[in-house]
């Protein structure tokens, strides 16, 4: 019998940076059936979902939770800080600063964008605001601990859930400077929204669902799993991975060690070769969806998403599948990382 | 053995204006797993979720959907058509009339209120822009035959979905009229999300699955039932309840016949009694949810939702928790409003 | 608008005896992942539904659970206490009494059966094996007080689940005397099943996804609403649709109070038409399934389903769509029926 | 950081050989409300399903579905076509065929078995009823042109459900020669159930939700991927299977290639070694569940299950788990099996 690819049966690997793989229990919850969300039963749900964020922040301070994708969550935490004309450091790390600046100036800000390799981090030091959209829930992030004035999130990464939610973090100086900030702003207005911890309602509708499915992902990650374990998986998968790309013979595109995600791992592709062709070999065969590159890296790499609701064997079959379809697509590379990933995944 | 209350056992009756009740196959829709929203899979349902919505609407005009309340669409239709300073005619027909003008005003426009008694809607004619958030799917709406420039809606009522979707139908003109418009924008901008219809893919990510759960709806909606059948639908249950409210011998806020809703009835309670006190009657020994009045109508009114997935027993069950509260909560009426529904309902 | 009805949106009313409304959280839990039935999870998931299943009987004996049907259930009764050529008396009080003759014939044994009217019950005392198909954890069961050597129960009645289990609950006497029972029995041996209770395994691959739904309504019955409160919610539903009957004008099947059972009613129609009509009629009208007569009752009666995930308003809706359907049909009756049910239900 | 097992999140990977993964479009099925099965809703769906299973079964003959686990339509086999005392010749291939010898014993059947070393299979040409309660749906198996009597099957392998439905495939012959058997049956009795086809109904209360699930399998086995490449999938599972037994220096239990399992793989340990142990160390570290030996092969085999839904990477997964495993668990071998199934699967 001839030997062909087995085609879309099994379940899909849903390996890029985000949306992440959602756990049954998070998917039933979230079809439950909706809720008056100004009724008592919705309240206990508000101010679990606030108090537990808080712990996956880690901040005493105030969490807004918006019914919008991260991207939404970005233009809050400008919006809600700024005033029309500020001047504005912004340092080119890679596709999403980009589109940040995009933002910044649309909402009329005047944008100083200090350009980077995208292959190098900025010193923390220098920035008063910390992207973490893709990281959340996924590594030790401490808002309060380092002095972050506001942290974006989405839900669809490290907290195991479907896009469709926007968290920001808010020190109690982001939100006293809150109070002088010029841009309008009345959907993102954190004055609006800063009593749901207490009160658990929203001053609009929520999505109610969605909800419901962050509150169960909570309980999974931090009664059931707890963080610190969280953290420590999301380290030995990141390791793990990168030490396939190493035996491989490739690189991985961030090239300060101490800078590496935890949460996922970009591959550049030998020059001359075409990342998004192998993405789409292995989507084909193999029922694998990778990440692109983003902005400038388009064709150079392709990104790997190893967060979330995730384990070793869902990291091996992920890995297996980039072996095979950097050998259908013709990629210069030894064969040997799937075997280093096993030695270092197997030793007790 | 003693005669007592039920409490909370078989299904909640979620009889606000919206949400409403979400057929179980939208509910599983959504609990699939999500997909990549950049990926070819996904670019279908876009395209088709955009193409029903334009049959919802009854427009061939654009549609935009954003991962958000339908305050948020609210929000975008403003942001896109209008410029700082811009005087804004509004006319007080309710609280979500008030609701609107504080956002106005946040904005940054300048706002004329024409105040209403709240029982009276505005003449059509006099309207330029026209909100749906309630009516949508559940009663005739011609975008483009009534020469509507923006229609504003969310996911959570007559689309049968849960919270979390808004939506805007855009004419011709407004899209033009949004090039010169000056208010900021990035999130809501019209001009990033208008290629969906085309392209299937959305400028940020999108609420996945939410859209699963709305793809199913539209087939419900659309190739099941039929909106005219729909439409019947919504008007009959409207009807029954209305004569049910008159065999209680109470009144219907709204005091004009021709300006009913289709989707939900608001009844007065006499002068002296709590409505809000009905309402938690009815929570507490029915298991039922009802609309509070808003604004200045808080503790006049109690709001019956008779729209979305709902059939004739639904209603009737709707009716009789209605008729048991006004009884428990000492509101002077007559008995024969279940009667008066039945006796229309039950007409061959 | 034409007033027309209302087709099937919203949710059907499934008011036959069994199966009943399976609650949402019960469908669920039946959806989540199979696992291995020899693992130590699965191990956990017998032993407590085989405690549960005896606080629900409220025995101390011994709690079979088969993947069959309850007339599987029914056989298991029959072939593990009697030999070829037993002589068994049977007492002929409806329909499924009729049906287990058959079965008895058909197992080799000597059946003398006593004819009687279906409209009373046996005494009792003169019976050694109790069916309670419809009526368990719906009424108060007392497996062990009451010296009960079998009950056999199926899973799609008060228990809230689909089809799929049976259940024996067998005295330490039956057991004993199962050894010297001569009718041949593989699958249905007690021998091999009398375990679980302790190893929480089973001889044979069990259903394990509806063993996880009986899980979650033995939760719901045990340790959320209670029994106790259970009992109570079906004799107050049966007391409302007997009135609703009266109220009719109508019959109960079951001529002696006593005997009225909590979790169903059945509905004489007058002589000269015809009660499979009337329910056909308000299927295709109203959505709604009721009970057919059976046997030489077909034709003769409707039966309304009360029992299992059920509430005040959905009795309601339920009463409503017969009444309804009484007038729709043309058979003779009075009005009052749905407005006796809610003064019952009505009162404080 | 320490690099630690992941424990306990992500999916679980059910590698038994059966149970297996059952995809999420048929727990959705499942978990749909239970409607009446004497009402023609339901008709259309026993109707349907009876279809799709003679198309799996390759039979224009009679299929008859029970509410019951494989072991209850092994017993169906039995009770249909034999009567008391008759003499069945079994042939010793497994744990199953004893199993199914006690079954017979019970029975009151005269067995003369012959012993086997369970490495081997029998002949097909001896054998005049043929077990295939792993493999329908994953390998071609034709009931009418191998002129097969009865066919045996449980719903919980290829067909890829949940356990609790049983299938009897049943030549005319077969069937005609059951109305002379006098092994006493009701349940099982094939006159009852012989309609199904025709009349979409069942003797007795069917497991209603399992049969969605079943009717959404058949659309994905017949309608989407077809039974063709369903079959080339699972030869190339095993395929690869062996490939990495072969290049772990282990060997697969079935002796003689042509009787290689497409569904399952049974892999010797060396002498000296328990099997059940790298079990444990692969369920504890890695949240895969394999089979154990059965019978006298306990301690001596694990069991691969490579069959129902299931693709490339979900092997790949799967075979780097028990590659781990074996490292963990001190098993004597080489490291290459995994290596040797990417080689095969990668080929374009």
């Amino acid at each position: 019998m001839k030997n062909q690819p087995s085609g879309h049966t099994g379940r899909h690997f849903l390996q890029i940076p985000g949306p992440t793989n959602v756990p049954d229990r998070v998917l039933h919850a979230i079809a439950f059936p909706t809720i008056d969300h100004r009724g008592p039963e919705f309240a206990d749900v508000g101010k679990e979902i606030v108090a537990g964020m808080r712990r996956v922040f880690q901040t005493d301070g105030t969490v807004v939770v918006y019914p919008s994708s991260g991207t939404g969550a970005w233009e809050a935490a400008l919006v809600n800080t700024l005033s029309p004309g500020d001047r504005v450091l912004m340092f080119e790390t890679g596709h999403f600063a980009t589109l940040w600046r995009q933002m910044a100036t649309r909402l009329g800000l005047d944008i100083e964008f200090v350009p980077g390799d995208w292959r190098h981090g900025v010193d923390p030091a220098q920035v008063a605001e910390k992207l973490t959209i893709s990281s959340l829930a996924s590594i030790d992030y401490r808002h309060d601990e380092w002095g972050v004035d506001v942290t974006v999130a989405g839900s669809q990464k490290g907290l195991m859930l479907p896009p469709g939610l926007g968290f920001n973090a808010v020190s109690d100086k982001a939100l006293a400077a809150s109070k002088n900030a010029k841009l309008t702003r009345s959907y993102w207005d954190w004055a609006a929204m800063q009593e749901t911890g207490q009160t658990g309602f929203f001053p609009y509708t929520p999505a109610t669902n969605l909800l419901f499915g962050l509150r169960e992902a909570l309980k999974m990650l931090l009664e059931e799993e707890g963080l610190d374990a969280v953290f420590v998986r999301h380290a030995r998968h990141a390791e793990a991975t990168r030490r396939a790309v190493t035996g491989w013979g490739l690189e991985v595109l961030c090239a300060e060690p101490r800078e590496h995600s935890n949460s996922l791992t970009a591959v550049l592709v030998p020059d001359g070769y075409d990342a998004d062709r192998v993405r789409e070999i292995i989507l084909d065969g193999f029922d694998m969806s990778l990440g692109t590159g983003l902005g400038k890296m388009k064709g150079k790499i392709f990104r790997i998403g190893h967060l979330g609701h995730f384990n070793d064997l869902m990291l091996c079959g992920t890995l297996c599948g980039v072996e095979m379809g950097l050998h259908r697509a013709g990629i210069p590379h030894r064969g040997g990382g799937v075997a280093a990933a096993l030695e270092y995944l197997g030793a007790a």
